[in-house]
């Protein structure tokens, strides 16, 4: 039976996208070597990199300005590489705290200098944005993350600020137009919208860095990856190209217009559904439901033990919900098909017919 | 024609692993679903772990008192990582060094306290590996570089100390029986002999960490990862994965004793053909010669030129030498089959009848 997976991450790649990744591991560009066991130095794999940092410059439209990295550790990594690079003791950022990933960048953030919350949504469990805030004019950066994959929610606009924009676009990243430009700082784990798991896209504005007093490791220096292209050590060279085999698959897809035009037609389908259906409701407020991760609750909690098994038997795989919300959550990145969001709506429509 | 791969690293992988690897991209385990697209907290890929850190803990020889991470950062970031969870402000360190990975780790960890560099072998370009020195009672833990990727050494001798032994082990973990007791900590990038690039392999023991005063970042804290089990953030699946194929593929084919036999007698064949070639000489002196990275010059600039060519044509790539020894080297890793050290034997010998 076909699997539907709406896991929140590491998640769901486009077919062709796997096909090719899957004859790189066997034999890459006919080379008669596997992918896995050529250097990170060699022409071939210097092509992969150059096609990469290309794609990203050309999906958020960046100029010169800017470097784009392909780093390792996470955006768990970021949360702290960001204070460390960005804010000396003394001074001043705002975060937007918006959910578990925003609260764990505040976290460890808080290492490195004084960190504002000058927003949150935690009173309600994070089941909206918050609006009508303000950021000072102190403020040394703005740090948001622009997608909850773990709630719901998403920014559907962008924040007023003159401080640069930091934005954890771990779950949104490549699903809509963005200007690059408009930000300081955009970091992403790629293993939801941009590849698998083992590496993290950076984009930073130049002018920002070497502002900090301390002295950073060499390989926690966002200067250090520049100078060296993402080659200052052995980088994850799987992780790498699978993210840019996805971003070739992207472009030749609409680029982000084109991803976006069909993300929203997935979620208005599935949020449609959740609204009409008896049996179901959503999780967030209407207005900053998320395009990626659809989290909705089942009205009863024998509904809810009935509709996991419903879904399981359609092949609807990863759609329980983060412990922290309950219920339901579907993930639909950009490479999960029309199709598969059209199988769940429909076992959520039968299920209604039996039970609702 | 088929390619003998002697890259220093990412290095050759087992054929039967990338066949399992590449299977694994397409469907994993005949779920219907790519290992890429999996979450780090199936139980599919709980099971891909659980199995990773079993091989390390039987191949190591360790006991309880020992924890098995894959992260993610390279040994480059195990390069300060060691000295910031083991190392106090005041406290002293000793290092040997013994090339360029060995020098950079020194350069990192003087970040966090004092180095002391108690053996070096820079004077003659680090082709030796230095002898007769001794720990002092107040160091902290001794750094060593088990094999000396660039300039072909490799220690086959355990140093004496009192003190913890903090070894980095990239390039030849897995290629002979250690007991891994006998170390603090080991660290090793997973490119040469364990998987492909993008994991990082770290067994410490455990009553050495927590005795730092410094605040740690989450991510940079081994005790995160400890008490997460690696899975504090989401770990790079496939390399653990490809790694773990690795492992299997060692405990089939005679666990490190089996490695160690063949690995050894691969080297002797093509040591004992530098000394006897008229055309070449080894880099380093003999008895501190590695069994993974075999380094020798042609005897003149015209020979170095067209040994490369003559090598090139018969399918051996990735010989050129690293620019801080110049000539060749030769990475002939667990996975490198001896036919293909023969190959490179048979180059040499009827460039010799040719030239010598």
């Amino acid at each position: 039976m076909k699997k539907h997976n709406f896991s929140p991450g590491p998640a769901i790649l486009p077919a062709s996208v796997l096909e090719e990744a899957a004859q790189a591991v066997s034999d890459f560009n006919g080379m008669g070597l596997s992918l896995l066991e050529i250097s990170h130095r060699s022409a071939a794999f210097t092509a992969v990199m150059e096609e990469a940092v290309a794609s990203v410059n050309e999906l958020l439209d960046l100029d010169d300005d800017y470097s784009v990295l392909f780093l390792s550790g996470g955006a768990s990594s970021q949360f702290f590489m960001t204070a460390m690079n960005l804010l000396n003791e003394g001074e001043t950022a705002c975060y937007a705290d918006t959910g578990t990933w925003a609260s764990k960048a505040i976290k460890e953030a808080k290492l490195f200098g004084t960190i504002e919350v000058i927003a949150s949504s935690k009173d309600k469990n994070y089941s909206y944005i918050p609006r009508g805030w303000k950021v000072p004019a102190y403020a040394k950066y703005l740090h948001i993350t622009t997608n909850n994959t773990i709630f719901g929610t998403q920014y559907h606009w962008l924040p007023e600020s003159d401080a640069p924009i930091v934005a954890d676009m771990s779950s949104d990243i490549f699903s809509r137009p963005i200007d690059g430009k408009n930000f300081g700082l955009i970091y992403a784990g790629a293993q939801k919208n941009l590849g698998p798991s083992g590496v993290t896209l950076v984009v930073v504005k130049k002018d920002l860095l070497g502002k900090v007093n301390r002295v950073l490791p060499s390989m926690l220096n966002y200067q250090t990856h520049i100078a060296e292209n993402s080659l200052y050590n052995t980088p994850p060279v799987f992780p790498i190209y699978v993210s840019m085999l996805t971003m070739r698959w992207i472009k030749a897809n609409g680029g982000l217009e084109g991803m976006e035009v069909i993300n929203r037609r997935k979620a208005q389908l599935l949020y449609d559904e959740i609204d009409a259906n008896p049996c179901f409701e959503g999780a967030t407020v209407k207005e900053d439901r998320s395009l990626m991760n659809v989290t909705f609750l089942a009205k009863t909690p024998e509904w809810e033990a009935a509709f996991a098994s419903a879904a399981k038997d359609a092949g609807c795989v990863e759609i329980k919900g983060h412990r922290s919300v309950g219920g339901f959550r579907a993930s639909i990145y950009n490479a999960m098909p029309i199709e598969s969001v059209q199988v769940l709506v429909d076992v959520m429509r039968d299920f209604a017919q039996k039970n609702g």
